[in-house]
């Protein structure tokens, strides 16, 4: 029996026999069919002796239970590793950081707590996944809708703890992790606190408000190892009334200036709303990665050649494309609202375009009404038409299409998410493309589309961000490769200041440090002073966001 | 001369002269003449034993400044209380919780760091104050507004630090603080760290993206004690191009509840931007104080009269407002944005209540248009007008009105912000109506206006704050009796779930543990964990907050 490092084996037969006290004997996993299904699928260590190893899996039902196995954990210095739904798939999965933890399922924490459809609120454990409060309020009649990751099988408060993106729009254009209200937190020493006005004994406002009197603790536990999340309030959205898309076509390479300058200035202005999200709006290029037909015609494929990383000369794409009708750039831009009012929005973005940019053109779609009719909803997620995702439906449609297609070779192994931020404006982004083009050539890294014919496939209200999955391998050596890889240009980008904004756990000690480099790394000193205060004995999540605990950091160290 | 508790008079002045060779002599303060600027002047402790004493006062001119009077402070064990710029009236001004502490006075670091006009965000100092900024882009053509808060003379920094609210919207209907975008503090320790994206060696995105990677931990540093900030990034708006206002009047008393229902509603549709403010919407009530014209009719005001704390009957009370076209509830919109948008804003509103409220009727204005005409402005704050701070531009107007006119009869003497947070229903504003005026009634505290007169003088989007300034008196006696009138009415407001918004500082003791009760007070534990973890001598704002250094609650204690 693998025990974790320095723990006895018979004082961790105690500790199960412990836990399965607590939360009953059947939902203590010791098997190795069992364990093993807290792997990482999408492993970048798959099969080496780096891979954590994973001694017994704890799936507890109420927090009660959660502080009780803490308590227990304290006693005996076993490391725990809590995750939601145990997604999070190209970022770790759920498996430990730190090899030889027990991962602390909260699946079973499943319970909708409350619904207040006034305020558009909800309050939810870990275990609700996006499929199941969307059909909740699907079978309760609950005029409520919310931003949508895909995969939408996922925890809402895994998602929101991780600062996850998702497609839809969010709350005042805030994301998930902005729009939360509320938590529950069992501290590693097995306390129970709560956020906000909820640390009152009575509140009446605790998912209404986001403060409560004194400081604000919420962000020290988002992408972080200072306790286990045990509920969550979310902000959402009355239900679609209408939705309403249009299209913007930019007919020289120039115009990506103006076309990110007036979009920022629109959605501060919030003349669209909602932002945080993929395709709001989805920024195209003429590039054949994101062109809804593929690109066949010779002479169009000559000119997209790229030749020594080199982006293909602009000036004969653009003739091309004018006497094509085919765009440089293109903004697709999704308004959620009441059709009057988009009417007024969409014409408002139209003028101000036409006024700016001279060349440019437009697409007007048909605005939908919701509730919507069944024709309508059975074509959605067709080619040209709109995405579930975007009108707040959760589906595996994407996960999907990039996942389980020609895009994926091997749809059995699996992804590596690289995700630098850049700022949203022409200058920057042109860059980004030409350094990352560069870099990822040079380093031999292999992806579907060259970075020329990306833009940041999600946007934040004043970052892009440039998402690629890098393919994971069933061979070790490949995956080794991959990994000095990931790092290298991870490194370069910090060093142009683009942060990534989530990393893959496996690789969290390699480059966490790299986003916290200022002042010789004060910041990272700085939390390992809370980890040591909030967790004395170092129990959970080791590693996870590169913070460890006193004793395995002297390990470290020496 | 007074010593810090527990500093010898030769160590002191050791420490004195330590800090003049860090800002300069001219910059450390100890005249009594001097000193006594830091007193607070709407104390309630005024000339009490208990009012805080000022040893000295330092004015630090840079961050590195900052830094080196922490460590010095630290080697003597010297409690320091850091300040913005010393307003913050009704909450404690200038003067420390814990008396003996030096003020650290960060207004002399009142540089506009950078303005970026495409991402409309500013990075500044804790001295830079509202007007400076609003100034600052006029002079220098910068076609940036921001959320704007009555009086303007307080800073950006502090504001944000004490999650203040403010007049005129926020960017995506957020309040200040979570408009903040990175920051820089110095820990008590005096080590410097930068949150967001500033805790890497380069970013190019501090002031564009909220989160780094790993622990967001800048929530800790809001109404805490925890360090000091020296620079603070915020979003704002782009210049205002249109702004349009409109009425809905309500004719009956139950009409509250489909009033606070479909504006909840359309804030979180969105159909009104912005939010967190006063008057954005203002909520009336058919009672004299929020009537623009005072009410004479003797019959009206017969129909007024408070009898043994019971609300008015509401049914003579509609009748009469009905025979003369005097509403009983009044929702007062505002609209920022271009005309065209706005207009089928209102429509959408003016369509909805009138569908969904019987016999409601509406005022409409004429939209203003930027830049506004000098006559238009000259007209501004006029009876009837738009007022200023709804356009983010800076006055005193608010702060003249209700503290130098005749509803202060007293202006030389302050006041104390009582402020509980209500849900945003009318089931709940009402019952906090009755609550507050029969507790203020019982306890006999004056306020100029009864609460049956008042809504909530705030709105966040889903809760309303009861504003309210209680007279501060020359006279000690009759400020201990208020001070027990605040306390015992903040616990009556805690035991029905209203949180306070934000305390006055010398109130912090008293009241703080009411809203940090749940599970035996688990927060306020947690947060003398933190304190002691990242302060571990103590050294700044001891007691802000309600959150001690453990030497100071050991004596507490004992």
């Amino acid at each position: 029996m693998r025990t974790p490092d320095g723990v006895s084996e018979s004082d961790f037969r105690k500790a199960l026999e412990e836990f399965a006290n607590i939360v009953g004997s059947q939902w203590v996993f010791t098997s190795p069919e069992a364990v093993d299904l807290y792997r990482d699928v999408y492993s970048i260590y798959r099969n080496e002796p780096e891979e954590p190893v994973i001694p017994a899996a704890i799936a507890p039902y109420t927090a009660e239970e959660v502080q009780a196995v803490v308590k227990v954990a304290n006693r005996y210095r076993i490391p725990l590793y809590p995750i939601s739904t145990g997604k999070n798939l190209g970022y770790g999965g759920p498996s430990p950081v730190y090899s030889g933890s027990l991962v602390l399922d909260l699946k079973r924490m499943d319970r909708i707590l409350n619904v207040d459809v006034q305020s558009a609120t909800v309050l939810v454990e870990p275990g609700v996944s996006f499929y199941q409060l969307y059909e909740y309020f699907e079978e309760n009649n609950i005029p409520l809708t919310m931003d949508i990751p895909d995969p939408a099988w996922g925890s809402l408060v895994g998602h929101a703890l991780d600062r996850g993106l998702a497609h839809t729009y969010s709350q005042y254009g805030r994301d998930r992790w902005s729009s939360r209200c509320g938590m529950e937190v069992v501290l590693p020493t097995g306390e129970l606190i709560r956020t906000g006005t909820g640390a009152a004994e009575n509140t009446a406002i605790w998912q209404d408000h986001q403060y409560g009197m004194g400081p604000q603790i919420d962000g020290i536990f988002a992408q972080s190892n200072y306790g286990v999340v045990t509920k969550m309030g979310f902000w959402l959205r009355p239900a679609h009334e209408g939705f309403r898309r249009g299209r913007v076509h930019f007919a020289n390479f120039d115009d990506i200036h103006k076309m990110l300058e007036l979009d920022t200035r629109l959605q501060n202005m919030e003349v669209y709303n909602g932002m945080a999200n993929l395709g709001t709006p989805l920024y195209g290029s003429m590039m054949p990665g994101m062109h809804e037909k593929p690109v066949t015609d010779p002479e169009h494929l000559r000119l997209l050649e790229i030749k020594d990383s080199k982006r293909p000369d602009p000036g004969p794409l653009a003739r091309y494309g004018k006497e094509n009708r085919i765009p440089f750039w293109v903004l697709d831009l999704k308004y959620h609202g009441p059709n009057s009012i988009t009417k007024a929005q969409w014409e408002y973005t139209r003028d101000l375009f036409s006024r700016e940019v001279p060349g440019c053109w437009f697409t007007e779609y048909e605005p939908l009404t919701f509730p919507l009719d069944k024709a309508t909803m059975d074509t959605l997620n067709e080619p040209g038409r709109v995405e579930k995702v975007h009108l707040g439906i959760p589906t595996l449609a994407r996960f999907a299409s990039v996942m389980r297609s020609e895009l994926n070779p091997n749809p059995d192994v699996g992804h590596l998410w690289f995700a630098p931020m850049v700022p949203k404006n022409g200058t920057e982004v042109l860059k980004a493309q030409e350094v990352l083009q560069r870099e990822t050539d040079r380093l031999g890294v292999k992806l579907p589309f060259p970075y020329y014919a990306q833009m940041p496939l999600f946007w934040y209200p004043r970052v892009g961000i440039f998402l690629a999955g890098w393919q994971v391998s069933p061979d070790p050596k490949v995956n080794q490769r991959t990994r000095e890889q990931y790092i290298e240009l991870t490194q370069i980008c910090a060093d142009l200041g683009w942060t990534e904004y989530r990393a893959p756990a496996p690789l969290h000690k390699d480059i966490i440090g790299m986003a916290n480099g200022f002042n010789d790394s004060a910041m990272m000193k700085f939390r390992n002073t809370l980890k040591d205060a909030i967790d004395p004995n170092g129990i959970i999540s080791a590693g996870r966001y590169d913070v460890w605990p006193k004793h395995l950091r002297e390990e470290r160290e020496s």
